[in-house]
């Protein structure tokens, strides 16, 4: 066991906040990294953790975290590596305003995630993208994203097609978890025996993302993929977990064999690195057709990996398949937790 | 008011479940048709209908059908107008049965749907199919068919593009509700939270019935619409209504509000003949950007419309919206008594 | 039909609450009534009605009521009808300065509703508790209030208890629907797959409430019901209705058979008088074991009756038994709007 | 690590259904214990367990048991301790013709609960009433039960409360998961926005079971504890899970600091024995208001321990609060478990 003082002193911006929370809960017991400060808005700073958080997990607040009192979102917290998870009519600011102080920030606000010299970082998809980071103008501080959580799934199932087969055209329609909401988030009163076909600015993201995360480094930019992304994003009466309809128009043919062969026999770099929060496989494949299920499926593999199931023909497409993937482990915490580690086994966290 | 004398004498078979039911409690009240005769399985017959029910609707067994006495599916019912929810591992052999014995068969069974004698009925959409049953040969009698619960919103939603643009590809996702899979159907246990991304062949269904409904009558057969469509179906924790996101490719270019425009003035000839069953406007477009939704949009015009929201362009097809409609009104027992309401009025029930 | 303008012209304080907005929903064509002004708080007034509400009921905003004005809480509404659903945080002043000024209000929040003048009107049980009003010293208006949605339910079952048989002690138990906390009300990600055991001050109003609703007129005082009662209320995923598991310790003996009677054969003034709202019957009791159920029972007669079932002997008390209410329509709107008709049949409403 | 080949061999009987694939689930990675033989009705019998099995769990099924060969229940099995996940139309006679032929029954079914001989065991309350098996006339084989999946969690939380203060009168109104009723169980159609009042057979369970398994061992026999229980039960839409609104009479007067010291400090035999399935604290009492809830303590401490919150005074008992605990776990399978660690520490268990 690493004794608690070599383990690596983080942060947590927004740190009262669902995915804060998640963060809190994640970083518990790891091996590497240890929360020493938390940071939230006005109304929570000055006060202790248990105070000021409404603490929605299904596990207890760690003991170490519980009368940490939370500090205002100013670059003067004690440590180096940063995670953010505040809301994004703040995130923009703030996370720049660390980075120019010399912190790292692992984000998972939408913010960065598009700017050029930003990484859009999915560590089994593109680690050389951190190659960006060189490009951002900060005194030695950097900025660091994690996708949108329905895209997350996503790219993980289509990097192995694009690697192998290569992808022209990528429909998907979601079917979203309500913690993707945040908390209070979803009024019960709207979505008992009921379905919302609309999730603000959750469309243009799914459309975009994956072009960026499934694009190549070119030199100092990323040369985005040039395909064409058609999503639709419907909110489920579902706790956890974001399950997709996904249809495919491949480069080459392949059988469905091959497919499930080059899913089943994916494996990356967090693999190789066998980082802490790496799933054993990133992508899981179901025979059973009634599979995958969200409730069922979203905690597989630590909850860091993509459950995939149901692949077949289309009429219109070549493909088309299910995939389920946790929300907000692998699509928030979890993921920026897992790109902070591939940072520091690469040597780029230097603290 | 009609007296009941005068009024047509119908049975119902299948008439304990849940689609049988449906037809019970949507006949309650008609001023057209009466329930006299009420025919299920062995298990049922010879007991009182209330004995022998499970009944699941939230409003009361009706007077007059409690106390009647459950027949079996022999063709020896005294009246001529027979409407089937039989389940499909008996219904075929049944309804041809009472056709050949002389009575008028509109069933809601997928057994008989794609004969190419037999009309798959949607009264606002290809009337001129019933042409169909001249070319069946029972001694008088006859079987009209209503479509799968899933396809019948989007054909629906599709018949006034495929007149006023053209469609040449349509692609669906379905979110579709519980009672769809009949009773006790799905079991809590795998629904709670969760959502299952396969109904067992629904999918085919979805993708033949709507080139054969939106088909034209080419003498005497049925020429299919000639494009393609695929079809995901998913079931989710909605008791009623199925939501579908749809996108098309259309062969005229048209601009959204035109295709608003379309579906806004759409009416055929169910709303000209005044069918007591017939919907106003079979087509409500919603501009809310978070409409249509099932629990709010079911119910609409007596359950018997679909609810079309969220028109806007696609990066893959032309466009894509979503769409909501009753699965066991209009997709099931109001759809089938439209059925026979069309009949009635075009003069082909001869009773 | 009467003609709109020999209709009482009535005002709907907090008109884009959940409340209020039932108001309005019940208050369509209602034959006595007309809504002619909606008051709500800063942020809407000024507005249009369809552009400050975010209406969340299944029917469309009538079309009379989508484009008035809202108005200011103030007492210079144009009409002398009132009823309020405002939030118990400003009710209890405003409500007390529309009185001062003349006009008639029937609330559905807290604050009046222990006053010594004012009655807590369930008409079917107190209508002579009108009387309280001659003690109240407004010039000319008056408060009358509807208690609290689950208590409805538990009055309504007992009434003909007390009267037949004596009540000494009441247990109870609730799962309330969601509808009750207002909209957005309970987070989605509190209540699926989850029951809150709490509804905050809720017991306390249970266990005091029906002691004044069932208490006698006593001169110009009520004389509470001097019985002990006990709540717990718990919030469980149901939309719309409070399920109730009741135990009542009775003064006289009585079978389970002289207990159904009683309640199947009570019936009050506002059925006598035939009051537009009235339930035909105040209470329905049900013999299938598994009865009453929120979903299937909350909208008997109206949504205005409370569904019994389940009598049975108990080990503690004397009976056991289930019963069911909609809190929104009898628990709240449906129930006040009674109130005021019970008002006007009795003369008390000059307008 | 014990070697595989040292652990004991254990039979599921049941074990294709939903408490025997909870067997198999919780005994995976057992300390003790190793699955070698399964069995299960005619219709399993001859199939491999992964072909007999619709499993349900969330993780998947054990490797070791996948492969196995499911057995008739017959008592020719190859192991001497047995776990019955039975139902209970066959469970009685089978568990006794197994005990009969020399197997150490373990059995979650109801059918030898309030057998004079048989211990209703829970290992924290009752571990002396194993002595009960020295009066089975069997031939070295015996029977041991386990609770009602909604009477451990109550006689968990009453157990200190009747040693250290006494206790009258309970009454008790459960809020229960649906994984209760097995699977498929209740239908999604019945359960989906309502509450079913009514579970057969569970409230006599509710007010029978406690008064054995707080019994005191009198020479051969056990004096049932003489109090009234009164139990309603309600099914409500929660996966796992059962919640009790619990109201005591107490024979000692305390305060509520006092009782909550009395559960807080409650430890057993299991824990004191360290037993592998036992909880830390089998109780566990939380402050918040608004605790405890199913969702988010049904798996504390394993699942094994119970949580209780809300404990106020009572204005008709003493005191009432709110518990929950896991029905398939602590309720079922795990419970089960508990009972066979203590038989092994205490020596009973001779394999």
């Amino acid at each position: 066991m690493v004794m608690t003082s070599e383990k690596i002193s983080v942060a947590v911006l927004g740190a009262t906040g669902s995915v804060g929370q998640r963060f809190i809960q994640l970083l518990e017991n790891h091996p590497w990294f240890e929360v020493r400060e938390v940071a939230a808005s006005e109304k929570s700073s000055g006060k202790t953790y248990k105070d000021a958080v409404n603490w929605i997990q299904s596990t207890p607040i760690p003991d170490n975290i519980s009368n940490l009192v939370v500090k205002d979102c100013e670059p003067t917290l004690n440590c180096k590596l940063v995670f953010s998870g505040l809301d994004s009519s703040v995130a923009g600011e703030v996370e720049t305003a660390f980075a120019s102080r010399g912190y790292y920030i692992v984000s998972n606000s939408k913010n960065h995630r598009l700017d050029n010299d930003v990484p859009l970082l999915v560590p089994e998809i593109n680690a050389e993208h951190l190659e960006l980071i060189k490009q951002q103008n900060f005194n030695g501080g950097c900025i660091v994203t994690n996708p949108n959580c329905s895209a997350i799934g996503l790219v993980l199932a289509l990097k192995p097609l694009v690697d192998a087969l290569g992808v022209e055209q990528v429909n998907v329609v979601t079917m979203q978890g309500l913690s993707g909401a945040g908390y209070p988030g979803v009024s019960s009163l709207d979505i008992i025996d009921n379905i919302i076909p609309f999730i603000g600015g959750e469309e243009p993201k799914m459309e975009s993302e994956p072009l960026k995360i499934l694009g190549s480094l070119n030199g100092s930019r990323i040369k985005y993929l040039d395909i064409k992304i058609s999503a639709q994003c419907n909110r489920v009466a579902v706790i956890d977990g974001h399950t997709e309809c996904v249809q495919v128009k491949l480069k080459k043919k392949a059988t469905i064999e091959q497919i499930k062969e080059v899913w089943n026999t994916f494996s990356a770099e967090p693999q190789k690195l066998n980082l802490p929060s790496a799933p054993e496989k990133p992508i899981h494949y179901f025979e059973e057709v009634k599979y995958p299920q969200p409730r069922i499926h979203r905690t597989i593999d630590k909850g860091m990996a993509v459950a995939v199931g149901r692949l077949r023909e289309d009429n219109l497409f070549d493909y088309k398949f299910v995939i389920t993937s946790h929300n907000t482990i692998r699509g928030a915490a979890g993921g920026a937790i897992l790109c902070a580690e591939l940072m520091k086994a690469k040597g780029i966290l230097k603290v």
